[in-house]
């Protein structure tokens, strides 16, 4: 019998230039909560985003014309729909929904840019470099507990077929987002057909069943019971697709674009 | 602090007819893992698939025109193409990936129909009603040990935009499949956007984790720690997005119907 666990840690509201490492060594000690070396810390990009000053401020937003264009049709404020654009790379679909990839790589609606848990009037972005986040939190930790742990950014997101929002990895350190079952038998001994797992997906889904959507104040889960670190240092960028093999981007591009 | 954790349980490989209630809660028992209320079984639907005969012999399936021009495009065995059609509501994208609505609801690859686990010559389909399946194992599992548990039928499928696949829940017994966040307030006392968590498909996620693609021989997981149960019995059905608000379907359908 193999098992894994999840321990949600509560933290104080994280305001700009906090020292987030700091912040959750602190509560891990004052919850008597020891790491260990391959623990994995997911950590909600909001309270990443609130530390590095990725909030704008409504009011001081100026939309330009497309960004009116967009808010017309979807009765939104332009300021918000602006504060999207420049969070965006590509725009898939504007309307009805804003399915946007996101400059750090994330496909996503609305830029991953969030009215929630944010104080009225402000904006909340996603991490400028969510791996270069994820990185400066591991080392954070290492220096204060000497412990080698992974860890996830999330965000919660939908998806295309299926409602509701679920837990997704938008930036890594220590661990590889995908598990190569490559070469790897079936219970017949034959080469397996699904060789790819997301794992800091399905890590990121796992946290987020505790970290709750609203005032919780659980942003950071500590899971325990894997050995999947890993000194590769490619980061997220390999769970997304390639532009060009990605069928289901190419059919919504071509559809939209009329 | 909360948390939850999850238990792999092996078991033998599962044949036609098996009593899949039974043979878990032994296992369990071998294990002395004793159930709680509330706790939720995670089942890859590989086993129940075999303990209901859904199994297909590649040599007694006669491909149709249809099977034979796709086969050919995809340079596939029309017979499998055949096997995956049988199992299709709606074709979405015949290649270069072979993407459809399965009869179940679950839009996935190839319609579930799969290769892997499951001796040479056969195929495994997914089940005909998983809910209905869900449902027939937790009621045997209460029969057994008197224990209210919520059951997840589990498959892995891969997702748009994202590579690998990750666990996703397509049938469901005693659990709702979305945590409705309809009402709650953030952290900040306003009104949350987003509302609607896919707690079943976040469940499957985690249990896939320790499930393992191949020969780990783990097709169930116990979750323990939350308090989700619920008496609905809608189904899974409420996890799938109707057609017409399906901005994606919509245009994967238009994109490739040409």
């Amino acid at each position: 019998m193999r098992s894994i666990s999840a321990y949600s840690i509560k933290l104080p509201i994280i305001e700009e230039e906090d020292d987030l490492g700091k912040i959750i060594a602190e509560e891990l000690t004052a919850e008597r909560f020891d790491l260990a070396d391959d623990d994995i810390l997911v950590i909600a990009h909001t309270i990443v985003s609130k530390s590095e000053g990725r909030i704008r401020r409504l009011k001081e937003i100026t939309p330009s014309d497309k960004a009116f264009k967009i808010a017309e049709k979807k009765d939104e404020d332009p300021r918000f729909i602006q504060a999207v654009l420049d969070e965006t790379k590509e725009v898939l679909i504007d309307y009805p929904i804003f399915l946007v990839e996101a400059k750090c790589g994330n496909i996503c609606i609305n830029a991953g840019v969030d009215r929630s848990n944010v104080e009225e009037g402000y904006l909340i972005l996603l991490p400028k470099d969510p791996d270069a986040s994820a990185e400066k939190i591991g080392r954070r930790i290492f220096e204060l507990t000497k412990r080698r742990v992974g860890v996830i950014i999330s965000d919660t997101n939908g998806r295309p077929f299926r409602i509701g929002q679920v837990g997704f990895s938008i930036g890594i350190y220590g661990i590889e987002p995908i598990r190569d079952w490559k070469g790897k038998k079936d219970i017949f001994g034959r080469r397996l057909e699904i060789t790819e797992e997301a794992i800091s997906d399905e890590l990121a889904s796992m946290s987020n069943i505790l970290m709750g959507e609203g005032d919780w104040c659980s942003p950071v889960v500590v899971i325990r019971g894997l050995s999947v670190l890993s000194d590769d240092r490619e980061g997220i960028k390999k769970i997304y697709r390639d532009e060009t093999t990605d069928y289901i981007r190419r059919a919504i591009k071509n559809f939209y674009s009329h």
